[in-house]
């Protein structure tokens, strides 16, 4: 189940021919009444025209909107005031098509940098987009965001608020790395029905983001086109739960929704044969542990070692040692999956059960830092051969 | 011409095996007479038992050493407490053969980690080792301290100070990657025989090593082992040199080896086929623009672009972009060797002409920032399925 899954969403889409392998490309996710916007966008300096595009959207209307429009096969990154006025051009077409404000609408891209979309073709081919409540139709618009993504990634939650009303958060995702061959980018959008406000939402997206998508590492390049955006459309009915437990209940409904997007993104690596969870504990607190999980994630040797079976704790603990947060190393417990390897210093384990344990999809490692109570968790992939292929042979 | 280019010093070479494959893996470079020292170390909070030693040793010492003593094989890192007291008993030894006190030798080691220094061994081969002056001895102990390596790496220059002395420094190096497949890792020794102080050497080191050492990077990770240390014993003769022009013709000199042996080490990164040089221009300062260049250098996509010939301008501004520093992308300009492809938009440039030019063992990739007057430069290679290869099937 995708975006359609909460109450009052419903997607549209098409096939303007922005890819070169055809296929549908043009994905409009719609609110059937105003909703509250929330979103976190790349902090790379270089931002594609479609996120300027939506900030500006988004003060505009102060956390307003009715619809994303999404494109895949072309990033529109790299192209100047000529991409600015393209994006513009998409949106303010969307918004004739459902009859709302130009900056009720957030646009998002995915796909080749430097190119410059068709604008005449997609805005000939948006007012055709009939809109769908069904499972399928969420699917399938899922689907349509790919590029170098071997999976689509949805999922969906529901929750139930203390009052018994039942709120839905759904989502769908793109991204085979945190940047792809032509920067094709990390994108999730998430739906729900439940009554909150811009403000109390966009609180709430910042710590989940932190704690799911931005715990996600592939390759260490940050696209140029990254966006997480959530809309509530208060569907679900009833008073606004801007606080109190039933704020708790949907934070915690939004995370799960996030981190198994994050964690699909994760397994789909270009070219990853492994998922690779890492567990931190014991920090002086969870940014610190954090910190140290990702740095983990993202250590290329790491990543090598998980691809060639090798209990290489010693790889762990450097990479653990280079997180940017004081480390005592003779404190320092690591373990993958079950099987303890190194407490302060190296544990006689044993190699066979280390190596089936390394040879399994989803590689489990953790590490205790033993100077606080802090946790975090990052996921990541493997290194191997074929992401290389992947990004050396796909030529402009 | 390695470390005994300088006046005064020698090298001893011996087998104490501690490497599997045999042949020499123990070095001594040994000063005849008292030197200044100065060292940079790994800011990995793992850090080696040798380089804890070395510290130790440089503060009890004020910056006076009289030999530095290299070990290939085993890293001496992760070991707790009795990698400590091995280091040490290795210490005593080297300072019993050349009579002079344990606080005045530094030690390094590089190869395995977590596994124990044959001590033994070592002590036992250290009063066989003979000190040698040549140019042959110098060469070997550079190959006696390789472990990835596919090629040893030693520079040395001669300059003249304003009185008409000469003043050589010398050095060797080794390191395939800031981390190698068991944490080997990046270690340089330096020796001059200008006569310099302690503080003078150590206040000229950093930003030397900032600019040289610093600025290379094969896979972005840290080792625990990274040493930089430089022995001067003022065996040029004459007055300090610790200000003044003449600090400056020395300065250049370290530089000038400091920069050739950090060259040798991204050309022989592992799996690579080819060095990447990345030149920034258009600083805020010179920090941000050596800051960019070095994310550039590192970036996985970047590098496979370089391994697959791909004028991906859009990975480069992508990597610049996340550098941590303030950017503006109209004013950002992108050349692949002289032929620019990025001026504020996309060049419209021969496609055929920059995969030419990305074909070349030496890629040279330059960014202009349009911020200021900073400049830097980093070297790096590109990322092939060698790389992995090598990382994931060498196993422990």
């Amino acid at each position: 189940m995708s975006v359609t899954f909460a109450q009052g969403f419903a997607v549209g889409i098409g096939e303007a021919g922005i890819r070169e392998s055809g296929g549908p490309d043009l994905v409009i996710i719609a609110s059937d009444r105003p909703a509250a916007a929330a979103a976190t966008f790349t902090t790379n300096q270089v931002r594609a025209a479609p996120v300027l595009v939506a900030v500006d959207a988004l003060r505009a209307s102060r956390g307003a909107a009715r619809a994303i429009v999404v494109n895949a096969g072309c990033a529109n990154a790299g192209t100047g005031s000529a991409g600015l006025d393209d994006a513009r051009a998409v949106v303010a077409a969307t918004a004739r098509h459902l009859g709302c404000a130009s900056d009720e609408v957030l646009p998002a891209s995915t796909g080749l940098i430097g190119s410059r979309l068709p604008v005449a073709d997609i805005v000939a081919t948006l007012p055709t987009l009939e809109l769908r409540r069904s499972d399928d139709a969420g699917s399938a618009a899922a689907r349509a965001i790919m590029t170098t993504d071997t999976r689509s990634k949805e999922h969906a939650v529901a929750a139930r608020l203390a009052d018994g009303r039942e709120i839905r958060v759904g989502g769908m995702a793109k991204g085979a790395g945190m940047i792809h061959p032509q920067m094709a980018t990390m994108l999730a959008f998430l739906a729900t029905d439940a009554p909150i406000g811009p403000l109390g939402l966009a609180a709430l997206l910042r710590p989940v983001v932190e704690r799911t998508f931005n715990q996600v590492t592939v390759d260490g390049d940050t696209s140029t086109n990254d966006a997480v955006i959530v809309l509530a459309n208060g569907a679900a009915g009833g008073p606004r739960i801007d606080a109190g437990g039933d704020l708790d209940v949907f934070a915690d409904a939004l995370e799960r929704v996030c981190r198994e997007l994050a964690i699909a993104i994760a397994a789909d690596g270009e070219g990853a044969r492994h998922l690779i969870e890492v567990s931190v504990s014991g920090g002086a607190d969870d940014g610190a542990a954090r910190s140290v999980a990702r740095t983990v994630a993202s250590s290329s040797l790491v990543k090598t070692a998980v691809h060639g079976a090798d209990p290489n704790w010693g790889r762990i603990a450097a990479a653990a040692g280079r997180a940017g947060i004081a480390l005592d190393p003779d404190r320092l417990r690591i373990c993958i999956g079950d099987l303890a390897v190194f407490d302060g210093a190296p544990l006689d384990f044993e190699q066979a059960r280390a190596t089936a344990l390394l040879r399994d999809p989803v590689v489990r490692l953790s590490l205790d830092l033993g100077a606080g109570s802090g946790r975090g968790t990052a996921w990541g992939c493997d290194l191997s051969a074929e992401y290389v292929a992947i990004n050396s042979e796909y030529t402009t």
